[in-house]
């Protein structure tokens, strides 16, 4: 019994010891998802395709040419099919639903709030994200900060990387979602 | 003393156990509060009891009309008294703030981002939530991502449902707000 | 080794009870960051300095002048330059990007949604914030939710005082982030 407890202490230190981890350690997930979203931007004549739409913009702009400047200005509110595969036409397993801002005038920024609402035999629930978009970038994260249903309190990193873009009515997004906490 | 410590090398196994759970288990709110808002939205008739406004909205539609198509490309900034009962007449406890975004043109889905800013007897601090409300569903789950005051650093979920609404001018939202991180 | 196991036991007892904390318990930060932002907001005659523009505003408003009634429904976007200390010439350690919400009829408070893009010798990464400003009390606390890079699923409070203002073009703000989950 004594050395059970023996055991147990040194298997409980071990796990206190990870709840306070030094900097720079590289942490596995505790789930990953990898979804990509198609977003057809509403540019007054493609109404019935378009999955979101300028609503703001900066004096002088308006609400179906992308702002001067880099877009600075604009805000888009999106309703997006998510696909497991980069085809557009793949059987949605959801929708990216939210709004990105264009936030720099001397370069592609945007400050996206959104969420994913997963519907499919694999995944029933909603995860939700905020970040900073440097759309230029090969890579980006922004952080996953709460989910529901199968994503309960979920937490994690999502890293965004634009898969394909056509002018400015189409850019397809790769996401790959790795939470750290999974309740 | 070593009985103690057997006890301790339990109790804190267990302790360490429910910080690593599986999948659907069912977890107990560390705290719960159930609270109503009362939005009232400007139609360019009512400024003197508005609570919220339209503040963008897709190219052709205006700002005192919710958009056509499911109101998709609105976006409502308010500022909404929180009562603890569904009476609108009742005495606030606080004032819920923050926006939702209509982003769906072909059924009704909001996102939303907004705090609870409550300063009552009982409570005082901030709760901030975001996530997305499909808005015809019964109840809806989001993301509370933070605190402050009695709140400091708390996570949860809230439960929201739509308790009653007039035309596209008054609605009333219960939200069941279930702590699962209290510190 | 028995008393070392009692240590333990005793070391992870505290550990696991401190996950559990009472109310009103005074934490202290594992990591804290004392930053300054500048906001110059475009009126219609400073393109070139101006870091911010309102692009969404209630009927009866427009773009280049805060709205009346305490700016309710005004939406800015915003790219401002972060120093060390509060002069808005010193070099930037990097950008906070985001939008604000005038969102009361009588008073002045915001609601935020921002990200700090840090890319200095000291820090690279991202911090995710929202949250309720009052605006002119003088400390208001709001929510960091995420972050990334060395602030990799960080979580904490920022308390922000408007440290100088000037009309309504120019403001200053000092934001403490005191970190309470660091990894």
């Amino acid at each position: 019994m004594r050395a059970t407890c023996i055991l147990l202490c040194f298997l409980t230190f071990l796990v206190a010891s990870s709840a306070h981890p030094g900097k720079k350690k590289q942490y596995k997930p505790c789930k990953e998802l990898v979804l990509y979203f198609h977003d057809i931007i509403y540019n007054g004549q493609n109404a019935a395709n378009a999955t979101s739409a300028i609503v703001a913009a900066p004096e002088g702009a308006n609400l179906t040419i992308l702002a001067s400047q880099f877009h600075f200005g604009n805000i888009a509110v999106f309703d997006d099919p998510i696909t497991l595969d980069n085809n557009l036409h793949s059987p949605p397993v959801g929708r990216a639903q939210g709004m990105y801002i264009y936030d720099t005038k001397n370069t592609f920024t945007a400050w996206l709030g959104f969420s994913f609402v997963l519907n499919s035999t694999d995944h029933h629930g909603t995860i939700n994200f905020i970040g900073a978009d440097p759309t230029l970038v090969k890579t980006r994260d922004i952080s996953v900060v709460g989910g529901t249903g199968d994503f309960f309190m979920h937490r994690g990193i999502a890293t965004i990387a634009t898969d394909a873009f056509e002018d400015d009515v189409y850019f397809r997004l790769r996401v790959d979602i790795k939470f750290y906490e999974c309740w």
